[in-house]
């Protein structure tokens, strides 16, 4: 099976598609438009992208692609950890007091900033490309005393070693992964216990505050529980807005096209991402 | 006048501040964290961070510092387009056919995808820290047959010369940034014409849809409109959530604080992030 993730190689998101498909062939590449026009193109079976609170890339990206461009479907959702680490070239283990500059994404230097700012405070932080790419600079210039914040997947790929483990700023700190292919599917994975899920992207049809309060009625007295409930620009005018709405639920027999149908009548535009199964990755 | 933006300088935030601030004495910072804390500590008057659509950082990273650990206040919204365009060293104008590479942002490459693929399919991608760091690159390596995408200020500071305009796939492209301040004022910039919002983060009692239903119905029966709501992980527990919500309207003496009284009655924690002007910069 080949899947498309993005790159590059132990990224976060490599790290998640080597937990939930140890047997794949795991493609890297370069941006989240890559991965999906891989999938849609049917290059690879399937394309995993971030979706939510990602380190490596915009989830407005992803969001954004599945409205406007992409007919793919989510047929399952892996939610990560996120867990930084501070590592070191193993011939710097004796220097780790001393480092001279700490690199990494920026968004992982903005999440560990409390720790940075505390244990390191003073020391040079320079960004990188990705946090893999941090790593993969010290490995290759082991003569300079310097530290990388990034994944365990990073350290074991380019032979760094671990001298401060979890030291992102807040502890609950996850990832969600989509599973994008072709053509509706749900996906079961052997992994952990999952949860059922169904999003929607929905377009109201003009004056928000109202309309907005109608769509929800429409779930809340079906008792359907929302998980997530985000507006997104429809890019067409300032102001204009659809939604992304995440439904704990499986997609039914009654429940949900009733409510799928209630929101058609009132004039809103409904498209089904998916209905697939959660899971929760393992540390 | 002193502000702390997320750079490096000619970003997309240092491009809004110009615009907005002309006068102003701007300091870049490596992260939004960096950039919040300086607004804290009174290092600088005003902060200047993305808020929405970003290309230089995590959106979420700044609702998340403002949710749990800082105690700012917005004081004025800059809503800016984001402009993509292709630049190279002027040496290198008569190349412009046969680039060797492009460089960029990962989500600047992601934005021009359509454009990329078309023009220069085949052309190899690299990516940088920043559309700036970018355009400092060629500037600093003529020899090489390269292009750049970023911004005209970008293009501006490093010399080079812009020779595909506007190359984004969507036309429609803004960044919101916003400005912190300390304590809760309301900032009046002489630039163009404003709208009025407030902002607010409200954390619900329990049972997700039906409270979230219930606090929508304080704003619609008072036609109170919302330009955006958001949920986002709390960090302490899967499942539990704040929203952020964004209403078209200034702080009034009945409506709002109306609106709020009925929340609180419902169980709800408010907290008040802004009452501010929202002003669209200009090209």
């Amino acid at each position: 099976m080949k899947i498309a993730y993005l790159g590059p190689q132990a990224s976060f998101t490599d790290l998640a598609v080597k937990k939930a498909f140890p047997k794949s062939e795991a493609i890297p590449r370069v941006t989240i438009p890559d991965c999906i026009e891989a999938a849609i193109k049917e290059e690879v079976d399937y394309a995993v992208v971030p979706m939510e609170n990602s380190l490596e890339g915009s989830v407005h990206i992803t969001v954004d692609y599945l409205f406007h461009e992409a007919d793919l479907s989510i047929a399952a959702e892996l939610t990560s950890p996120i867990q930084q680490h501070l590592m070191v070239h193993p011939s710097n283990r004796r220097s780790v007091q001393e480092l001279e500059k700490i690199l990494s994404h920026p968004h992982a230097l903005a999440q560990c900033h409390k720790f940075l700012n505390t244990t390191y405070r003073g020391t040079l932080l320079e960004q990188t490309t990705s946090t893999a790419a941090a790593a993969k600079y010290l490995s290759e210039h082991p003569e300079e005393t310097l530290g990388a914040i990034g994944n365990e997947l990073a350290a074991k790929v380019y032979g760094l070693e671990i001298v401060h483990e979890n030291i992102h700023d807040f502890a609950y700190n996850h990832t969600r992964f989509i599973v994008l292919h072709k053509k509706p599917v749900k996906l079961e994975l052997p992994a952990s216990k999952s949860t059922q899920k169904t999003t929607l992207m929905v377009t109201l049809p003009k004056d928000r505050s109202g309309a907005l309060h109608q769509v929800l009625s429409a779930f809340a007295w079906r008792n359907l529980n929302l998980s997530k409930i985000e507006s997104r620009p429809l890019k067409t005018r300032l102001g204009d807005y659809f939604f992304l709405i995440d439904v704990q639920q499986d997609m039914d027999e009654v429940l949900l096209p009733g409510a799928i149908n209630e929101m058609e009548a009132l004039g809103c535009k409904v498209k089904i991402i998916g209905s697939y199964s959660s899971y929760l990755l393992g540390d």
